[in-house]
């Protein structure tokens, strides 16, 4: 333990990501602080002494663990993107490999459990739903400027539908797993994003 | 109580409602079955006797009053559109009243917090997802046969499409609430439906 306590930030970033496994499987409510405080190798005690309760460390998961994912999954991603049939490929990749706990699917779940009845939580959550949004709204006036997306599109109207689709795909292929659920989800989304195309 | 147990249905009933109002306010993990029996007035004998646990309580909620709700919230009103410009206005409509606790909520919030664990679960809340996107169909299918659904659609994959829009919303305005987030929503989905109109 003594070591632990000299290194502030490794058992910080260890929490995090026990809390991360935790409340990707089991939800908010569902996560225990026994199986995060054991899969980190810690106490309670070190644990409150990070993070006065479940709460604190749910907003600090979703600040730092989950909108770096979040990050590496879309943002980036969305950065190189120059060209429509670029994006469409981007768009069918993250449908087609999407799982019940990968960043998306457990912002998503996280946020309709707990977001209506916390405020804090949900502004914690909210500011990762706007970094996707303004990654995918930013790319929609790169592609307006650059010709590639029709010049009557609303980059931000467009980029709030887009990720309500892919926040909406999230949960409906948990109730329907399955590769061909997710094919006709991407295919579907392709399709709209043809309607984006500058004609 | 007595009179109680000599109304099964009634009892079954008043459970349900119960049962309803805490998962939609407190999700699977988070609904607790003393609160359901003390606001349904019972005992969780009573409760034990119709439900033998939380899971099958929550299949039967699924199964009767999630889908009752579904089917006057959609499948009733979707049965009744005859042109694209109701059906634009009934997705507007649906978008501009959404509350955290209603129908269409709920059902996505416990679908993405139990589905991907819970196969049972998932079979029940599938059966209401699949019966709002078979609406969804039957009105495409019924709009291409009259004219005014473009006759390239194919009204599954975008019955899907429909169904992932709005459970998006669900979970985006969640995270994001106030009038103007819905507004830009409903435009959105507005401007998507146009893209399925006959030329």
């Amino acid at each position: 333990m003594k070591q632990r306590k000299k290194q502030p930030v490794q058992t910080r970033s260890a929490i995090l990501e026990a809390a991360g496994s935790e409340f990707s499987r089991k939800g908010y409510s569902g996560a225990g602080l026994g199986p995060i405080v054991a899969s980190a190798g810690l106490t309670k005690g070190a644990l409150f002494h990070h993070y006065p309760d479940k709460r604190s460390l749910a907003v600090a998961w979703a600040t730092d663990s989950l909108a770096a994912a979040m990050e590496s999954l879309w943002l980036t991603p969305l950065g190189g993107v120059a060209s429509l049939d670029a994006f469409r490929s981007l768009s069918r990749a993250r449908c087609m490999e999407l799982q019940p706990d990968d960043a998306t699917s457990t912002l998503v779940a996280i946020t309709a459990e707990t977001a209506a009845a916390d405020p804090v939580l949900a502004a914690a959550l909210d500011a990762v739903f706007s970094a996707w949004k303004s990654a995918i709204s930013s790319l929609l006036e790169r592609g307006k400027a650059a010709g590639w997306i029709h010049r009557s599109i609303q980059p931000e109207a467009e980029a709030a539908f887009y990720v309500a689709v892919f926040s909406g795909f999230t949960v409906t292929t948990k109730a329907s797993p399955g590769e061909s659920v997710r094919r006709t989800c991407a295919t579907a989304l392709e399709a709209y994003l043809e309607t984006l195309r500058a004609q």
